[in-house]
């Protein structure tokens, strides 16, 4: 059935009785499958295992500068470890901290300590403004909008458009209002569209004119080199971009190996200006006694080089493309012509994002959970969980099996399509 | 020669002349010792790297109760690493949130959130507070009052008697002062004076009335298993007390195992009423996607029990014994009966705490620093790093060797009567 706006109540009301049918039997196989976070699958930990077997008892744990990596000291990073992720997030060894293993961890310190000592440049702290208002890219990442509730400040919806934000309205937020201090980006196939910013949206970024002087972009380059297939995106360096725009301040960088390595014991990294990166390890050397060094050891030993990882990268993409794959070549056969429903084909990261027409998420989402399909909540990729839309819904393929994935993608296929056709009888009956 | 006060200047200043040429001596030999923090020894790092065997690559990673830990889940810890630490804090598994590698951390940001957010029951957050002052038992750690400096926390010395804080002073404080929102403490083998806090005192801490409502006692449990002999302080249970007293929520308990297993690649812990547990861990669950799970494992393999915990950590002390010995020997040998130093014997933690007389701590640090002997800065076990009377300094015996140690410690001894013999002489001048 192709556009389904175009067919005759009866022909729809006779195709969702066949829907509704089928959608009671897959309900009736009690079936348990999880999309709804972007967690590797085992085959995926499993190819960093040999990263566990160094170091070993037999072995120094010194690392390229002398350092007993056993004991205390050191807030920033081992030489070597700076050494490769620099590359990494093509940042000089200078203008790059390595953190425990929660990127999370970090962007959430670092709003912190902007509320309680300001950032670098802070005439004030933020924590001593009326009002502090972030702008978020929509849809987005839930834990970032989190942590901007729990800090209390107002998070305000921008538009996603194939490029990247909708920089009209960007620039003209950030050039009226002073309260607003910073801005949410997943530049690289973005949490959960998978668009990677062009460059000029990166330049519009990085030279924008700021009433608050003290404004950062939030870059939380998650999926930096997260490729799905030999087609990579290239996103512009944003911090060389801030440099040239003369505002080398601006960007707060931030990324880990949680899905590279292993997620929730990875390494994260902090990249920014050195005038950023001294001011933030003066404050982290208060904080901690310092992260891990075994770990970043550990990291360092089996990834050896851009080269390692770039290969290791290839072996995640190769578990995740054919997910991806089933998941889109299903929405392709069910859903494609119908008019009821748009998604986006990324070449990186972890997620599909899905639209239905407006006003179905919420039901879709709720009629797979009836079924036993576990989607993110709809309106979780917006500030406080509200999509004004209420149509996207975030896909993420990796953790379950082909086999799971197929019949999960089925069902939803069916929600989708039920949930539409009910929109589309009443509308009809209406007018 | 005894008491020095008792003897003639002219007396004074040929054993001075002695000792001076003793001290040339040393200085031309171009030492380089650091006896200034509590750094575990290669020896001591060396008895845990059976650690870093499990889980090696053939391992499964896998929880008592299902976890991957090498994947995102869970914020406050495993079962089986609560269970074991738990019983080390000797609380409840639900009274335990296990954090990443470093307990100052979760002290600092303890303190970050009572200032953005308030502590479980607050009115206000301790940032909307025009001042809020902390109690600073002294000597204490210097790391303590760092944290105090970085968020502007105002420090209030507190004398250290034989059991504890001087607890006249600290009641007195808290019931008259509303701004007080906090007490430092390291209860058991405190850093630096090695006292353990009497019941008398636990129960008048867990008892006092507060004019805040929200105080908190930050009980910093650093050195809880960590004996130097077969004589073991009791330390009794804060948490207990406060419950018993009808204050259950005024403590915070912290610890780590950084002086167990590795330092800055251990695991840490808090430990508080139940209703500051699932307060703090509401909030830990949108800093971070939880601490490191595979360290977790790689802990709890390798103490599987209390038992192991306790025969692992007299494996310390036989190394660490003779260093404290060494010292005291030294001391006791070239110090004692002269009336000009004052020493504790503690049977367990990380130092020795030293006294001078009045106004001679900062000059023989300088003088021991010019031979080569590193020491902890004076002052630096006080607030602001002002020691008011001038006269403690801690001594670190774990790092060097025996035979550093030995001549370290002489070195120090010939500083400390020198600087001693010149004020002496000098008063006696003026007399």
């Amino acid at each position: 059935m192709h556009d389904f706006a175009s067919n005759s109540i009866q022909d729809l009301q006779e195709y969702m009785s066949q829907l509704r049918k089928k959608y009671d039997e897959f309900k009736a196989k009690g079936l348990s499958y999880n999309m709804s976070r972007g967690k590797p699958c085992t085959e995926q930990l499993d190819l960093s295992m040999k990263m566990l077997d160094y170091p070993n008892s037999s072995d120094s744990c010194i690392s390229v500068d002398g350092t007993d990596c056993r004991n205390y000291g050191g807030v920033d990073g081992l030489p070597e470890v700076k050494e490769l992720f620099s590359q990494m997030l093509e940042v000089s060894t200078n203008e790059i901290i390595i953190g425990g293993n929660s990127s999370l961890n970090l962007m959430h310190d670092t709003i912190a300590r902007a509320i309680i000592h300001g950032v670098y440049g802070s005439e004030l702290t933020w924590g001593k403004l009326p009002k502090v208002k972030f702008l978020c890219p929509s849809p987005g990442y839930d834990r970032h909008f989190a942590i901007c509730e729990l800090f209390d400040i107002e998070m305000i919806n921008i538009d996603m458009n194939s490029d990247g934000p909708d920089m009209e309205a960007v620039e003209k937020y950030v050039r009226e209002d002073e309260s607003i201090k910073g801005i949410w980006c997943i530049p690289k196939y973005s949490n959960p569209d998978g668009i990677t910013y062009s460059d000029e949206v990166v330049d519009r970024l990085a030279s924008m004119v700021t009433k608050a002087k003290d404004f950062r972009i939030f870059w939380d380059n998650a999926y930096v080199v997260h490729h799905l297939s030999d087609k990579h995106d290239q996103l512009k360096n944003i911090l060389e971009a801030c440099k040239a725009a003369g505002n080398p301040d601006r960007v707060f960088i931030f990324t880990s190996t949680s899905k590279l390595s292993f997620s929730g014991a990875g390494i994260s990294m902090f990249a920014a200006s050195e005038n950023n990166i001294n001011y933030t390890r003066k404050q982290i050397s208060v904080q901690t006694i310092g992260p891990d060094k075994i770990n970043q050891l550990r990291h360092v030993h089996f990834f050896k080089s851009m080269q390692d990882i770039e290969q290791h990268m290839k072996k995640h993409a190769s578990i995740l493309k054919p997910k991806f794959d089933i998941v889109l070549n299903v929405l392709e056969s069910e859903l494609s012509g119908k008019n009821i429903a748009w998604w986006n084909r990324p070449n990186g990261g972890y997620f599909i994002s899905f639209n239905t027409m407006d006003g179905c998420a919420k039901a879709v989402v709720a009629m797979a959970a009836e079924a036993g399909i576990t989607l993110t909540a709809a309106g979780a990729t917006f500030p406080y969980g509200k999509d004004p839309r209420d149509r996207n819904i975030r896909l993420a393929p990796s953790y379950p099996s082909l086999d799971e994935l197929k019949t999960a993608i089925e069902v939803f296929c069916i929600c989708v399509q039920l949930v539409s056709l009910e929109k589309i009888i009443n509308q009809k009956n209406i007018g």
